[in-house]
């Protein structure tokens, strides 16, 4: 223990690592008993939670119009609150969202591979839940519903910490899915929200080894940062969505302006959204791809050979080929051939989704082949990369990190995998 | 940086830092070379490592003297001389499995599973390597060829940390291997033995996130406790193996016998041995198990009711059921029904293997699915808790951690994957 630390906030690093460790036991019990349930009587109870919930549409709302208030009165800007507020048809979607969720198949029990040793020894993969989820977010209280309804599908227990702004949303959507879950048979422990707002718990639930197994943060690059520097429980997350799309000299002018002009302004606040364009020198319809951005609405920043396709291009300082906008805004360089582009998302990209747009099929290869990033596309838009539009459900998020699960985390990458070996009473030579 | 840390200390930081971070941005760049390499090229590359090891086997052979002779003179024990000790059948064999691993099927590339969308979007997962392995090991010089080896079939580069005992061993088995690789083609860069014996170094590569990808450490439970309290890299490891055996009231009294007596005695230093038997109360020849156990040398250290079974059992303490004794001991506990196992196996079990002898198969199933540990048997012996008893060729060791691998790591679990996204032009609506 740190001898700077004034004696209170030992105390309350303290009180915070006795609950998140009460919480998490009590997490683990319950998850033995869920992960027993046969798949048909999860889903049936997730199905209960959704009905819950729509049950409680009042108390939810009313719940969310004091979270709405203090955050007014705390001065919360408009987009805070936007991610915040709630009304009949948002919490219709979340409760549709969690009978989605109870239909996916379960991939619990699955056998990955199965084979017999010349001794009759057989052997099969199969998958099981990981255990004990937790899960750190900020002021959408949807994330509430949806990760207690990943977790219990894959037969997890969650523990939950939400952002104060929505303190009394998420308590009040927490209440009504519990209800409905443990209606359901599922024991109430299974999905905990951690009664308590001080900062604290996050660090105590980011420490928590051997009683957390695995930590999801859901929201801002600060908190991510924060949660990947302190964890000591495997975090799955990704921190930066620096995405690249290169159009290729042999890209078809009308598709390369399309995807480009999609994969920026689609919606330019989520981490599939690309960042930088980089065109080749060598593809003749440059000035009109430049052009489509900057005409539907998008800041386009370039390099020396972009600044002379468009008067309004903008410069682009050295840090924009590190920063992920989130706007209505692209960095846009001209590079010289794949083995140029290949060099450049090397060097710049965060390993999110990177895109080529071209006819050569040879090239698109190399480029899906080469480009390490968690998801590479060839002529497609990088607003794709989104665990339902590749058929996955809902996702938990988005990986770019190297093990256990890379890009859209959907239920498999909440379960891990136990070998069986059954034998005729082999013994070992 | 703690200011109590003696300047002296911080220098070799600080330099340990410096080095580990050279050695592994050097290894990332070969990885990159590496990967882009065909398969079979890799795979000669790695038998032509293999004739390299045999024709450096007369300087092996004098390195591995110098060690010993350091050794002796340090005092070392008969066991640690042992694991150092090499011969010309030793090394022999060392390059024998550097061409097993060559000749095994290569998990880079395959295609884990492909869809499409309805809107036309192909996806497929492929396997790809993780990146850079740091590993970290003992007194056993031939982690440095077994696992340089299993990195470079998988396409990763590998930064190797031999224990201080072995220094001059892991550096002519490495030069040879280098010497190897490098006529196949592999960059030297791709297999570097960490040049420095500062333990600083350790520390350096447990911390090096965004260098090292993952952390592999081969050695005691101190190596292994300390790789895993301080590392901030992933690692993949096992910290014991408190394995057990459940003879069921319906087990075959001779193949119960069996069992327990291999798994317990075949070999006592290996992690899959078996450290306690469960006997259920109701099996009716559980003296004849026990007093197989003993007559096999094998010390008995008995709860209250093992003791009653034979006056040869020694009182258990209540350490026993928490000690993995690596040793011809048994720790022996009765159990009333398969309730009572299983309550036993998740309070002690390392979570590595557990297994169950019975001849009711609908008890068998029960135990294979509710016993949560990395490897689950029916009727067979810890013993085969090993990657090559599993079919998977050789492994780099045995994970009981819940993430990414579980069980025996072989190549698969030195490969991550990626999305591939292949579309004709489609822009997310």
């Amino acid at each position: 223990m740190n001898h700077m630390t004034p004696p209170s906030t030992q105390a309350t690093a303290l009180d915070a690592q006795a609950l998140v460790t009460a919480l998490a036991r009590d997490a683990r019990l319950a998850q033995r008993q869920l992960a027993a349930m046969p798949s048909n009587a999860r889903a049936a109870a997730l199905h209960l939670a959704a009905d819950a919930l729509r049950a409680a549409m009042p108390a939810v709302l009313a719940a969310n119009a004091e979270d709405l208030a203090a955050g007014k009165a705390r001065g919360l800007s408009g987009a805070m609150l936007d991610r915040l507020a709630l009304d009949e048809a948002r919490l219709a979607g979340i409760a549709e969202a969690v009978d989605a969720v109870a239909d996916l198949p379960d991939p619990v029990g699955q056998v990955i591979d199965a084979s017999e040793r010349p001794n009759g020894l057989k052997f099969q993969r199969i998958r099981v839940p990981i255990g004990t989820i937790g899960i750190i977010y900020e002021s959408r209280p949807n994330v509430t519903a949806d990760a207690a309804a990943l977790c219990v599908r894959a037969g997890n227990a969650a523990l939950l910490r939400g952002g104060s702004e929505a303190v009394h949303s998420n308590r009040a959507i927490h209440a009504a899915l519990v209800e409905g879950l443990v209606a359901g048979g599922v024991p109430a422990e299974a999905v905990q929200l951690v009664p308590s707002q001080d900062r604290a718990c996050v660090g105590a639930m980011l420490t928590a080894s051997g009683l957390i197994d695995m930590i999801v943060p859901r929201g801002g690059k600060s908190l991510v940062a924060r949660v990947q520097a302190d964890a000591r429980v495997p975090v799955l997350a990704h921190l930066d969505g620096i995405n690249h799309t290169y159009v290729h000299a042999a890209a078809e002018p009308d598709m390369a302006k399309a995807i480009a002009v999609n994969a920026k302004l689609r919606r330019t606040g989520i981490c599939g959204s690309m960042e930088t364009l980089l065109i080749d020198a060598a593809f003749p319809a440059a000035a009109a791809v430049v052009a489509a951005l900057i005409e539907a609405g998008c800041e386009v920043r370039g390099d020396g050979r972009a600044q002379a396709l468009d008067p309004r291009v903008i410069p682009a300082s050295a840090d924009d080929w590190d920063t992920e906008y989130l706007d209505s805004i692209a960095s846009v360089a001209i590079v010289d051939g794949l083995e140029d582009a290949l060099a450049h998302i090397a060097r710049y990209s965060s390993a999110h989704t990177d895109a080529i747009v071209t006819s050569d099929s040879a090239v698109a290869e190399r480029f899906l082949t080469e480009v390490d990033s968690a998801i590479v596309m060839h002529n497609a838009s990088s607003q794709f990369a989104d665990g339902g539009e590749f058929g996955l459900g809902a996702e938990i998020g988005i990986a770019t990190g190297r093990l256990h699960a890379r890009g859209p985390v959907a239920l498999e990458g909440l379960t891990t995998y136990k070998w069986q070996v059954r034998g005729q009473g082999q013994t070992r030579p």
